[in-house]
Parts: structure tokens; C-alpha cells; sequence
């Protein structure tokens, strides 16, 4: 598509107030105090050339509100920085624009598109915007917390050896390709809980941040790891669910026996470090604990 | 250099408060009404690969602050989302970065670090955010208004001819290389004008969208274009200069007579499109009026 064609198309996407109709170089912003993130996606890195350029308009929206959803934020809207390749990919991208901003009641605030030299891989970056947040920081774990995870781990991890090749279920495919972010969630346990973040790169990898960031130690029972039916069918390998990232599940420091559907998996203490054991047998820190070269504040 | 290091040299910048000291997945705005701008610049489309790390740090930064100043904004701060090379490249992005921070009195807020394949072009992307604006919208022209810009045009379009190879003058490099964002005209400007929006694409593309957001026609005298000593010195084409971009000059519709030390260069009229005369002579719209594929809401 053209730059005119593309812009005319996010015209006919939700439009925040901010928008000004993407006529102006700005957007003018006005919701009180906001929570910011930004995450940037980058082909043959956090997607495969062969993911569906809908899936892909999915996730790099769905990983932002993720953010959100860890601060317990409602969001109010993104902005897209879009390479035009002018052919179907971006009307396929427009599609799953289109959906995950309706699946959120997320709206457009405005947003760059940049045309690539032949040949370069695909980089999308979206901006979220979100209001009304408790916003938890990742550091306020307190010794003696407990350590709680929503939902179930590895199955994007098992998902993208599907997208790779391997044979498997289409729900753990999904899983990778159309994270749901937690926001419902992340909305009803922000008040009540001491320290939250979200799982992008591994369960060990954010739960060492957390700790580090607290000035904590915490142990983790792998045992206690919530695995999902499909991903027990074709692996059930705790270790490599636990560190295979792309969840996008909340992980939250909280006293423990707080009334919650998540699963506790493990307890913070004084010290620093990770430690694993599995149902009380010591178990050694595998060599990665996630994925190490990505996001920031 | 790794991420860690990267980020540590970030968190060495002045930040945000909302930052959280780049502690956390999201950064917390609490500033008022926001003016938000984003822009991406591609290596071998926006800058050249020989241009130096520093100042690709510098115009990212000051094209986004352009456009703020372009809405009488006071910056607030900026997100960065960066491909980390592992070579010398960061760290010199990182002085330049520096530089452009301190001169405008702008704070880091956030942003996310990449990994690109091999031999992928670097895509950079600044989100910034300014307070305290009078906004004047770039459609807000009025039929009678005065066109004005600000500086001089085309030093730029020069400097880039410059930085391909051709000789010239250091300070016309400079102007394409160290664009200097308008801020102090844009704070006195934006509550005076009907319209304003900064000189990116080129002064006569740019010109025109006023006018077509504006509902309006617009004539420019090419005779009364300013051009520095300089770019006469080198080549004085007005055409040339009216359609070479990268420029950061403000380009604003006001009253005739406003007291202003820009340059009046045209009139609003009613109807469409944009005439170009030459103190009185017309003159023949040329094929481009400046750089189409870029920038957006």
C-alpha cells in the first residue's frame, strides 16, 4: 500500500479524541496520569517471516497491553510506527490491527510509516497509552511474599516450535501467535498486590528481575508451574516451559492466601538469587533462565 | 555493546522521574495535557550510513522536538527504541545523545532495546512528548492569513548534498546533520498563529498540506524564500531549496503584519492547491514538491 492508502485505512480504525483525525504531525493527550510502554518487534527476532502479518499486527499490540495490564491500567490508546512493504502484508496487518484494537477498546493516537531499503526485515514499534492505574512497580516484593503466576506457561514456548515445524495443537499455536493480555486481571489484583510485571521473556528470567529489583531472593517450585492440558500432551517439560518466554502472563509478588485464581509457585525471602527445587528436592539453575536481549524501561 | 551496558549508560542521562530510574517495564506520566509526536528514521532512507552516530542521535531526537516546537511545547521527555550494534556506533549515539538532551532541557523516559539480524539497516524510533502547549493545529488557516517561516530554507537539502560527497561549506553540513528544533520561536509563536507545523518534507509539500488541511489555496513568492549567505554561495535555486526537506523550520499561517522575524513567503486563499509566482511572475509547480513517503498523525 501506499503511505496515503495506509493512513487512510487507520482513518477507519477506532480513533482516540487525541488523534485530531491523523491530521496533525501531534497528538494532543489528555487523560491524567498515564502509564507509558513501548515495545518493538522485529522480524527473524520476536517473529518468524512466515507468521501471518495479522498475527503479527496481534502481538505487537497485545505485548504492549500486556505492559499495561501488569500496572493494572485501562488503555487508552497506541502509537504505531508501520514500515510500508506495499503489497498484502499490510492490508493483513490492518486486519489484525483492527481486531485486537476492538477485542480492547483500544483506539489509534497517531504514529509514523517509513518506507525500508529492499530486502530489510520488518521493525514495528507500538506505543501504549494507558489511565486509571494502580501501576505496582516490579520492585515492591517484600520478604515473605509469595510468588503467583496467572494462566498456564510454555504454551507460546511449545506454540512457536509449531510455528517452526514441529506438529502440534493449534491452541498452543495460538498461544504464541495471539497472546491475550491480561488486563481484566491485571486490573482486579493492581490495589492488592505488592510487586507485578508481566512474563515476555521467560517465567525464571522476569521472576529473577523482580527479585534483584526488590533486593530479594525467591525460590520457585517448579512442581507447582501451571501447565495446560496441551502443553502436558506434547511435552510437560516444566523447566522448558519455565524459560521459554512469550507468556504474557502476570506475575505478581503478594502475601500469601490473597484471594486469587493464579497459581502460587513460589516465596520471596532476604538474600538475592533464584533458586529452583521441585516439590522440596533442590533443583540446579538451568544455564538460561529466559531471553536475555530484549526490553527496557 | 549488550543491553545491560546500554542501559546503564541510559540511566547515566537525565531522567524522567517518570522513568522509575528505567526500573520498570513502564514509565508513569503525570505532566498535564500531552503533546505526543513519534518518528523513525531508517538507515539509507533518512540518514545516510557514513552520517555519524552522534548526529543520527541528534536529528532523532530533534525532529521529534521540531515537531513539538511546532506546537509551542516545552519538551518533557522522550522514549528511545534502539538497535543495539555491540560496537562503537552505540556509544557515540549515546554522546549525541546526551548532547541533545542537555541542550533542550529533555529527559529520558523509557524506550526498548533490540537485537537486529545481520546486515539489517538500523531503524530508529524517538517518542516525544511535550507540555504546556498552546497547539495551534496545522489546518487552522484562515483565507487572508500570511504563510511564514521561520530561518532560512534549503541549507539542509545542501548539507545532505555535502555529506554524499559534493564540497561545500561546514555550516551547511551542520544544518543537515545538527537540525536545531524551533522551540523558543514555537513557545512566543503558538498562541499568535492560526496555523503552524515545522518544515520536514520540504517547504512547498509541507506548505501545501496546510492549505489542503486548512480547506484552502496557498501561493508562495519563490522570490521571497529565505536563503542563508551560505546556500547562495553554493547554489542560491530557490525551486531547489523549496523542495529539499529535512529543514525544522517553522512554517506558520497568521495575519499579515504580525510581528514576527520570520519571513512572510504567502497568502491563503479560498479554493485549492498550491501557485507559485516569482515576485509576481508565475511560476510552474515541478513534478515533486518535496519527500512523500514519510511522517504521519
Amino acid at each position: 500500500m501506499t503511505e496515503a492508502e495506509f493512513i487512510a485505512a487507520l482513518r477507519r480504525l477506532p480513533l482516540h479524541p487525541a488523534a485530531r483525525g491523523l491530521n496533525d504531525d501531534t497528538a494532543l493527550l489528555d487523560a491524567g496520569p498515564l502509564v507509558v510502554t513501548t515495545d518493538t518487534l522485529v522480524e527473524g527476532v520476536h517473529f518468524l517471516p512466515t507468521d501471518p502479518a495479522q498475527d503479527v499486527a496481534w502481538k505487537l499490540v497485545a505485548t504492549n497491553l500486556s505492559d499495561l495490564a501488569a500496572k493494572g491500567a485501562v488503555p487508552e490508546g497506541i502509537l504505531l510506527n508501520y514500515p510500508l512493504s506495499r503489497d498484502a502484508w499490510d492490508r493483513a496487518f490492518l486486519d489484525g490491527l483492527a481486531e485486537i484494537l476492538a477485542a480492547h477498546d483500544t483506539r489509534l493516537i497517531g504514529g509514523d510509516t517509513v518506507t525500508l531499503p529492499p530486502g530489510a526485515p520488518r521493525i514495528l514499534t507500538v506505543t501504549a497509552f494507558g489511565s486509571d492505574a494502580a501501576a505496582p512497580a516490579r520492585s515492591g516484593a517484600k520478604a515473605g511474599d509469595a510468588l503467583y503466576v496467572t494462566g498456564t506457561i510454555g504454551d507460546a514456548g511449545a506454540g512457536l516450535a509449531i510455528a517452526r515445524g514441529t506438529p502440534g495443537p493449534p491452541e498452543l499455536l495460538a498461544a504464541y501467535r495471539r497472546p491475550q493480555p491480561r488486563l481484566a486481571e491485571g486490573r482486579i489484583l493492581a490495589p492488592h498486590v505488592h510487586a507485578m510485571m508481566d512474563v515476555s521473556d521467560g517465567l525464571l528470567i522476569d521472576a529473577a528481575r523482580m527479585a534483584r529489583a526488590s533486593g530479594l531472593a525467591v525460590a520457585i517450585d517448579l512442581a507447582r508451574i501451571p501447565l495446560s492440558d496441551a502443553y502436558r500432551a506434547v511435552s510437560g517439560d516444566r523447566l522448558a516451559a519455565a524459560t521459554a518466554g512469550d507468556d504474557y502472563q502476570l506475575l505478581f509478588a503478594a502475601p500469601a492466601g490473597i484471594a486469587t485464581d493464579a497459581t502460587r509457585i513460589g516465596v520471596f525471602a532476604p538474600g538475592t538469587g533464584l533458586t529452583l527445587h521441585d516439590a522440596g528436592t533442590p533443583v540446579a539453575r538451568p544455564e538460561s533462565l529466559g531471553y536475555e536481549h530484549d526490553s527496557s524501561g
